[in-house]
């Protein structure tokens, strides 16, 4: 323990901040106990880490979280945060056909922020990190008025070639495996004012992303894939783009489960609206020239003309499609 | 131009923001003309980008910087903001013996910041980028009420062993390549509110690491190395604790420059503390068994003992060693 003064009052660890730890302090605590993968050829404590790039490519994203912006602490425990940055970036990854190696974060935070809550965001990236066998092998912590984790995630192509927003081609498949809606839906109940159901709002807290389901589109040959971040139709909208093709989903495609059914007949909201526009959920959409594999869902078609995202034949109509921080 | 409402008023493209662009506004805009060098085989517009890893190892590192706190915009232009924030990441990759190869940036700012603010800090991580040939291959652009910058920087270490701090080793001489002192000198310099000399000014806003030392360092066969980003005596702490060692710090060996002189003289201050103590400029330091290579200059000893760091045999005493954020 640092010899601070004022002496600290009570259980001073449970009362530690960044202020009586220091950057070094922090980190220290941060990183104790924890357990680096076989690819991890050097972990933290050094000026940079060193993670196995087998394949001679290492794919990387990063993706920012700021506090009242894309997440509130009344809402969330930190962990399920740190799970949700993380899976963010994961899935980004998967979403390239590839398999995630490596996190890093850069963690700005107040001086004041109990270490108890620093380390529940730490544990859980590293729960999430988990989930796919990886571990958070460096980052940075600075002292900041706003909680922002900045995440980084590597990940290897296994010899593949990267599946892009941009190879989606006219006569293709449009699927999607993973969960759309909850996401949204569990946000609508949190903003209300309501905790349960626990469903809907655990999906809010804490994506369930499916991440094996990337390289598992890549081997099946998908043309086109994306993370469904922002929302199917927002994200559909990149690879419209991207590959120059319409893409048509077809509206009676989705199975809505009677949880959102539910959950939209209270709060008085069709649930497609969330299947169709809410974000975080971070399924994985893909075009296929081919037959789909296992899990994964025919939602649409690819065709040609000016790139566009239609639902059922027609511009979709409902509230506006997409999750944009800066604009809303 | 997007079609905002209200519409706007006089020179639109300079009174744009996060709120007028839009996220993907805002980031097509700040993405526009950059050129890619070879080694990025996908860059940004996708879920994720790729980059070569040639000797099947990629070494990353991630590094936060905040308005207020590591950076102030009436004492930094933007562009100097950003170059800073890429030099910082650079440097370790380069005292891993690395050379970098990619940047990533995970950028939070208020929705009300001027595009051009923000153009011109991802202009000075290019800028920096382009001093080691590689380019921002990717990263993430969301709303906080704090400008924080975190970078990510990878390399690759060309088939080498990285040199860590965990290899000083009894009897090698201690060596540092780079400026030390100088953006301390420049930052007290601003501190009382003058603006010149500009060449300590200038070193404070814009560090000149000499990242080809680090990989020239590793292949003269290093036996440890760190960055000196928070001050040479706290940086070699790292260093010693990580060996096991005792560095002795001979003081004699800086040929502390005239402008430091000057500069201290005029503030009342010991030139040789900044030498000692002044972070943020990014000299390399590191161990040595053999020969120092070209444009090293030895500064010390490595010797058996409880980890310490001394100067002239003694503890230091100046003014406390070290930059750290959080316990200032």
């Amino acid at each position: 323990m640092p010899t601070s003064f004022p002496p600290p009052t009570g259980d001073a660890e449970a009362e530690d901040t960044l202020s009586t730890l220091g950057e070094f302090g922090l980190i220290a605590r941060l990183n104790a106990g924890r357990a680096q993968p076989a690819g991890t050829l050097l972990g933290p404590g050094d000026d940079a880490a060193v993670v196995a790039a087998p394949d001679e490519r290492v794919v990387a994203c990063t993706d920012v979280l700021v506090e009242g912006v894309h997440f509130r602490l009344d809402w969330s425990a930190p962990d399920q945060v740190g799970r949700k940055a993380a899976a963010a970036n994961l899935a980004d990854i998967a979403a390239m056909g590839a398999v995630p190696t490596a996190l890093l974060v850069g963690l700005a935070c107040s001086r004041d922020t109990p270490v108890e809550t620093l380390t529940a965001l730490v544990d859980g990236l590293w729960a999430e990190a988990g989930v796919v066998g990886v571990g958070v092998v460096g980052g940075d912590v600075a002292a900041s008025p706003t909680l922002v984790l900045s995440v980084t995630a590597l990940g290897t192509l296994e010899g593949r070639a990267p599946v892009t927003r941009a190879g989606a081609r006219p006569g293709d498949v449009l699927a999607i495996c993973g969960r759309v809606g909850w996401s949204a839906a569990g946000l609508a109940v949190l903003a209300r004012g309501f905790r349960s159901p626990v469903a809907v709002v655990g999906a809010h807290r804490v994506p369930d992303p499916p991440y094996a389901a990337g390289p598992q589109a890549a081997k099946a040959g998908a043309t086109s894939m994306i993370d469904i971040s922002d929302g199917l139709i927002a994200d559909l909208g990149h690879v419209a783009r991207a590959s120059g093709v319409l893409l048509d989903v077809r509206s009676r495609a989705f199975d809505v489960p009677a949880r959102l059914v539910d959950v939209g007949a209270a709060l008085g909201v069709d649930p497609l609206q969330w299947v169709l526009t809410g974000g975080e959920d971070h399924a994985l959409a893909a075009t296929f020239s081919g037959p789909l594999p296992e899990g994964w869902t025919e939602i649409g078609t690819v065709r040609a003309g000016d790139p566009a995202v239609l639902v059922d034949g027609r511009p979709y109509e409902g509230p506006p499609a997409g999750w944009d921080h800066f604009t809303r």
